[in-house]
């Protein structure tokens, strides 16, 4: 028991092409992407404004991938709703953002989506004391959410690390692993660090959607995420 | 002389395919609209979140036309700068989200842009008493702004008769006639009465983008408004 | 045609007793009341907290009046439908509170309520150009919201006939007549001129539940009130 | 030294009947409740708006129970004032919800009322760190705050035990023992779970309030949990 | 009756050197200002941060004339408070930035200082309506506040004309004359224009801190004022 | 290796004669004081606004001291932009106050300012938990910020030593020393107790300004301060 999970690679729209993004959707398909991240900003919780569920609706027919919805808004809970029915998956927040985080989680869980808690990259650790067993997921923000393009903060990997750790210990008293989804400046040349760290679950936005040939990117974000975790 | 405006129709792609934008922008530019109408929602001034100012960028090379962007946001004074930076040629917002509607006007127009307000259904005209002569445009919601789909206010018919007299004077005063454009509900079987009126910016989403042939409904909106503006 | 509407008489329970209000609503009804009046603060959009839904479907089966619930809250639109559920006969709130005015009028009249806008004393009337139609009543604030036991404004009278004359011609061209009602230190030494002004809707909170008998205040109001009226 | 809080119950009158709040608290004393909890919620903190300074003021003539006063509320800093001067005896708020906890804290304790922090299900017991020595209760929330009559969250237990375990420590340090109340779905069928995780006040609402005999689930409940607090 | 004011010359402080204000306070006294002007920004009504009631306690010992304070803040009415303990003798605030306006004006009269409201160049005259009668003086802005050294904006000019006429019929009416203050882009160059208009208190930053001699700009500023007054 | 810091002394200008910064700044300066603290509020953060980016502007040039500036505002990243302008050489802020601590943090940094994270009271250590090695200096609070002349909060002792203990920790992995810094009632009769708990940077205000002769106050606290830290 407590193996550990596949590894996901999962694209993130946020670098996409928005004028044909059921196009890209279908690309990053059939190139072996495993997940469909979902980038969603408010101008109020972070400084840009990106797409909400219409987008989101819109692309479902386009694709049978999981669509993993990171909402960056405040407040939270309507949203929550409204994802749900455009076709989401999973549903991320931040706990600063939600007055009632357990009530949120599972709002996202009735809706029949999987809940995760996003956190930014100062947020402490001390938000998952008390709601852990209510995750599906934990998102470790690499960045400060906001835009794409950012370069990975090094100092996450400890926090990747203490994750792991978390996961682990709730895995062998539950029986049921965690994910671990880690997102902001991954790349071919430190997708292994992150890896080895713990992540399980690996957004890319520019990495992949930068170049021509998708497939080769995921690919080689997927091979060198499994070896450097073997080696770990 | 005070000559009237083109009569010009402005699809809304609220009530497009969010999964393949370029081409829907390709296509009604094709089938013979004026503007393109890009509505922006932050869950916050409206309930409901649409697209910003990355999915205006990746419109941009797909069309010549003006890109008319109106914001249903609050706080507005950041966002005018990111969408004029992303192509927008036009600008409106609503005065009540703004506390400094002249600044922000002149903001927009400083940025090269067209500067409009946007009033809704219940706004009180006496919001452009002191700013007329700032404005390119009034923009008349003939619907309550949040959703794509909704049915015409009739009443909002007196209130394009009002304006329509105030752009008037200004136009015999300052020999300069503002547009009058006015959003929600506008179908083939109302627009005759909306031109009329005094309209001559026309918005519509589903009456364009419900229907297979764009060409037929933009040139039937256009021809029935241009016909009723003769008669009126 | 245009007949004035009945003197109505509408005892406020913000200065009842909020220990036994199933009393006080019986009293308040036996004794000749033609609405209950519940004002409902958030300590938002006014610095105090009264009651909410929950008090107001309490008193709900303890009588057969309408219950008159004025939201000085600010959002405003949730509430809306609570307190529809919870027996709200009519609703008013502040325009200045509501960003989508229109909307939430046509909420509360999908509610089957009765749909008000109120004002306060330094509200311009211009918030009702574009919406008198769709209102049921309005309501004029002669104190500032926010406690009871104030003492009524003087320049509330011309801005009471201001409105009266308003209604004249829209119960004039519509054939329907809005009713105009007044709260904030209505006594009965006041009424007389509350009512000349143009009242037809009368809000009292401490002249009826300051004095142990209701009946007699209620009645002495009323009949000033009718007098006035007819001599005006 | 160090020993154990008498067993209290503190029926919630969030599940009274709003119509005859005076009845209500008389007969709750007269059935043996200890403290008489007062949920307060301002639609802003909580999507739902109950009962502000007013009702308790006018409950206060009615018992001379403890009133012990949960605020629901953002910003708190007033209305401790408010709720103090209405004859509250202990007034509990969330952290989240005051910038200037320590603050707040001793604002409570400086109009003479005992003070607490409320603890949502998620919040971490990080938040209690720096402030233990300021508090005179804890009040861990075993539901997600809003609405009467939910359902316990189980794992509310686990956090009982650790906050049971700071007050132990903290009293053995200082020989002052803080209060740990727990509120949200206790029951007679649960509320030794609860008292055997340590916790000293329990707040019941529909399972006071529900039953035509307080008194006999009054005193099932203290039986039970100060038979399960021996056992435990 | 209805003499007209006698023209008032205002310094704004917010060109004054913040290293020696009391200095400048006394400066600008000996120099022959009829009012010192103090700018207040929070930071949130408008996007600049200045200085609050320390300041102005500091300097009220430093000169017998007038502090006129403009607050431009929300909320407004503790501030009300704080300043007129600090010294104030006038305050204005903009409508928009109070829900009560109305109690906001009677709590500065009720503090022994004078009462004005702030338009901002966009915003419409309908804000008097209903409080004209409740002012000392009306505030116009001819700039959009939030910083020193801007430019006129032209359009004011008809803004204040407008002003005038309102405030020559209530003067008419009630045998008192309001003050109408005019703030922003005042230079030698142009106040003859603007006391033509009607104003009657002229508010001079940089005009008179952006040079040595402030006397002779006061003077400057106040013999064209009256001497174009007397023209107009 | 990792030697203490150097102690330093701040005096805060919350305490200073606003009507002559300059003169107090150079006084101070003069004096021996390592550092100029300067106390930002907005009255919204914190219940009191005090002075912006003009007054430290003004300052930069009367001294070359590094001016230290504490923002108690909400939000905070537009006002790190303008003090760095200003001439400001460290600031820091809440971590409540901000979404993205970690982007503050570096914005701080990248404008070539020294960058803290300011803790009131209550505030849990937990915050500094992701972040220890972006920062140059915590600022601690042993007062709730927001008024001058307030008494230091004895439990605040204990919180200085575990952050002391924190930043040895830190020292002694990356031989790098973050400054500890103490704000809130120190008197030269208690400067020996913040000390020997670890602090390294003492800010003072009425203690300083409150007194006729700054420099006997400044070296008393220095030398208090330093003997106190060879004692401990």
């Amino acid at each position: 028991m407590n193996a550990l999970n596949p590894m996901l690679i999962a694209p993130s729209l946020l670098s996409a092409d928005f004028a044909r993004l059921g196009d890209e959707v279908r690309a990053i398909e059939a190139a072996g992407a495993d997940w469909l991240h979902f980038d969603v900003m408010d101008n109020h919780y972070v400084p840009n404004l990106t797409v909400g569920p219409m987008v989101c609706a819109a692309l479902r027919p386009h694709t049978s991938l999981p669509i993993d919805v990171h909402l960056m808004v405040r407040p939270v809970d309507a949203l929550v709703g409204e994802f749900a029915q455009a076709g989401a998956n999973s549903i991320s927040f931040h706990p600063e953002a939600s007055d009632h985080v357990h009530r949120t989680l599972h709002q996202i869980k009735e809706r029949g989506c999987r809940a995760g808690l996003a956190l930014n990259p100062a947020t402490p650790l001390s938000w998952l004391d008390e709601v852990l067993d209510d995750l599906d997921f934990v998102l470790l923000m690499s960045v400060n959410p906001g835009f794409g393009g950012q370069k990975f903060i090094e100092s996450a990997l400890g926090k990747i690390r203490a994750v792991a750790t978390l996961i682990d210990h709730a895995a062998a008293r539950t029986g049921r692993r965690l994910r671990l989804e880690v997102d902001g400046g991954i790349k071919l040349d430190n997708v292994a660090q992150v890896a080895a760290a713990g992540a399980d679950t690996l957004v890319a936005g520019s990495a992949v959607f930068g170049v021509p040939d998708y497939r080769s990117v995921i690919e080689g974000l997927r091979s060198r995420a499994e070896h450097a975790r073997i080696q770990a």
